[in-house]
């Protein structure tokens, strides 16, 4: 058998991980493909700058086009993350002939079916497992081990730094600031964390696996978002009261000819697995008609973690190579024309059960008007809660209601509002709360 | 592309699942694949009985060899379990040309070489992710997803018999002969339990994890077990009030040169994730060196969740049929001639801290003869309770040790048993404390 020879391009956190993996258990994977994985040529802006491994000087390189057209390599390695210049050198190198492994999410969320077309017409693999779930090999599972499932649903802890920040809200009573501040401080968010903050990471990730799972694709701009910087830490207080922990879930649902997807806060009972998911962990329950309950949790991103899943795509295309093949497993999980025609529920006509949580003056009759507001909808009512002390003179009031559609609390809420016995918006938060088969048999 | 054309022997409870699968999934599965998976003839002893699913009966035959030799079938899915004949039938199907697929972990265990030299010499796949795990994808991760990493330690909840059993002692105070009783007349139990009792079932499929994730073949017999049936409720009872649930694990852990692979009832602190994976469902809390932690959860038995491994494993072959390849992935994860030379480390000589559960006259002196006697051998002790009335005249007294060599435990507990205060065997179970890098870091 022949070595693989791979060109990195990007030798920032994640591509310095992919280098050390390569160089430091080349053994390990020389006996487990029966062949060597040669990283041959780096390149980046920055070349000079001390990554804390040993890289051969004549190995680096700032030219990214000698590494595309150098005919020795066989597989590219994109992990300098963005659109530009990242699509045009995937591209190039699909052209060169090369096979592509990338990170890159928000490419693959804005411009996966150029570039998956791209690698068909040059009939080249591009893997991407090290986008969706960091060290969970999500994309493998859903793609080749469930095949034969129909997605009941899939839930998801997709960003660590949104799971880090909730999970230091709930434990130690944290402001959203505060947690936020402690979450940068330890590497766990970024400096401008907006990405992670407003739920567009985790919606670029659902994007993905809807598209892998029910073979829809580009479905971004349908997927309902929000994030989490609404969270206040009473709401995280009342929730766990209530016997639930606020996690941002990240949710796929088969509706039969139709699909939910959603990215929101949501109370999480205590007695789901994916409650027990604290700190900068990511989890994936996925739900089939066949394989029924299953949940895969790991590091979602880091330069490690990261990187074992870019490896273990390379090794992949490397034995696709060494059988002489490629395309073996459609990009995106579905046969060329064979996806379902499925479509998005727009988030109005879901239902769900809600959360909510109104700043009321402490007066007769306003209970009755909130009750009334939402009895007129259809909307009712599982609990109240009433509690605490005034703040400026109102007093929170916490309700927990039944399924309702989304629209009609939105009406509802909409008129509550507009009551003068109310302060401000009302907090509006959906609650998990599966029909249980048995006591183990949840999310 | 061509159908791909599957013979199917045994039509019990798995084989049932794997037609219903095939037929109800068919769909679905010709979407992603892109081609067709067609069961074309099952053989069974019985083809009389109904199985609650619509087989033409022109599919059903008695006549194993038929289906084997059969020139149109590509996949020989054995159903059949047991040693003879599924050992002969497999091994006749490789040399026919076939590629097979089967969920037997006891055929694996004891003639896994053989029949993977056989494979090899044929040029045929031999596929089994239904053998370990159930629906969980574990072969796979190990063998493709996590390839770049050097198995840290892989923790295993890998029977659901005992998992069932130990969580209902645990959750309602049960005994174990209750328990048990209630896990047969769920179906969770068979009515001969003894290979899942006794830990044997586990220890097969750790076999086989062994293998795939260290490279080292046929390691069954080196292999500590212990299984459940010595486990008493007063001991679930102290451990609750440790902070520990008891957990029947199968653990393999690298120690360099050596490998320790051992089953055993274990105390599982309640901030692990594998504490709260209850009832009849297994899981694998994975540590690798660069992915770092992860945790593999799902259904480790029954007729569906088995079925869908085995119909992953038939269209993961189906692909290699129609790229014209075969031996794409080494059977048992490591190359030919690749494996290393690790061995596995005799039990006297791990290390682990223990729970010690003495039955001893409540008599001044007694506890200093007991710590004496552990003080002998270097072994420490983190806490004694002495609690609850006296029973025939003995008071259990409960230990917890620092971390001690299993051969002194073994003679600290043969001294302890001789004392004429103590009461019968003195019981140990091995207790699981990892180092913590931080509180999230937990199997």
């Amino acid at each position: 058998m022949q070595d693989i020879k791979i060109g990195l391009l990007g030798l920032g956190t994640i591509g310095t991980g992919v280098a050390q993996t390569l160089f430091n258990n080349k053994k390990v994977l020389e006996q487990r493909l029966g062949f060597s994985l040669i990283l041959k040529k780096i390149a980046d802006i920055d070349i000079t700058t001390d990554r804390g491994i040993d890289i051969p000087r004549d190995m680096l390189t700032t030219d990214a086009a000698s590494v595309i057209e150098d005919p020795e390599i066989d597989i590219i390695v994109e992990l300098i993350g963005g659109i530009k210049p990242a699509k045009t050198f995937i591209t190039d190198a699909l052209r060169a002939g090369k096979h592509v492994v990338t990170a890159n999410k928000a490419l693959l969320a804005s411009h996966g079916k150029e570039l998956f077309d791209e690698a068909k017409v040059n009939e080249r693999d591009l893997y991407f497992e090290a986008a969706v779930g960091g060290g969970i090999p999500i994309i493998k599972t859903l793609r080749e081990a469930l095949i034969s499932n129909n997605y009941t649903f899939i839930y998801g802890i997709l960003n660590g730094t949104c799971n880090y920040i909730l999970t230091e809200m709930t434990e130690n009573g944290s402001t959203f600031e505060n947690a936020l501040d402690k979450a940068k401080s330890l590497g766990y968010a970024e400096a401008d964390p907006t990405l992670d903050i407003d739920g567009t990471d985790s919606a670029h990730k659902l994007g993905i696996i809807v598209s892998l799972a029910y073979g829809i694709p580009s479905s971004m701009d349908k997927i309902y978002v929000e994030g989490i910087s609404g969270i206040d830490s009473l709401d995280i207080a009342f929730a766990k009261d209530l016997g639930y922990k606020i996690k941002l879930l990240a949710l796929a649902i088969d509706r039969g000819n139709q699909i939910e997807a959603r990215v929101h806060p949501t109370l999480v009972p205590f007695n789901y697995l994916l409650s027990k998911v604290d700190g900068a962990f990511n989890a994936f329950y996925v739900r089939g008609d066949i394989v029924d309950s299953t949940l895969y949790y790991g590091r979602g991103a880091g330069m490690m973690p990261t990187a074992s899943a870019v490896v273990g795509d390379i090794a992949d295309i490397g034995r696709n190579i060494q059988s002489g093949i490629a395309g073996r497993i459609p990009y995106l999980g579905y046969g060329e024309g064979l996806s379902s025609k499925k479509q998005i529920i727009p988030i109005d006509n879901i239902t769900s059960n809600y959360y909510l949580r109104i700043n009321a003056i402490d007066r007769p009759g306003v209970l009755a008007k909130i009750a009334g507001a939402l009895g007129k909808r259809n909307i009712s009512i599982v609990s109240v809660i009433q509690k605490g002390r005034q703040q400026k003179g109102f007093v929170p009031v916490v309700l927990l209601t039944h399924e309702a559609k989304e629209s009609n609390i939105r009406t509802a809420i909409q008129e509550i509002a507009s009551f003068e016995e109310i302060d401000r918006n009302p907090i509006v938060i959906r609650v998990e709360n599966k029909d249980l088969k048995d006591n183990r048999d949840v999310p």
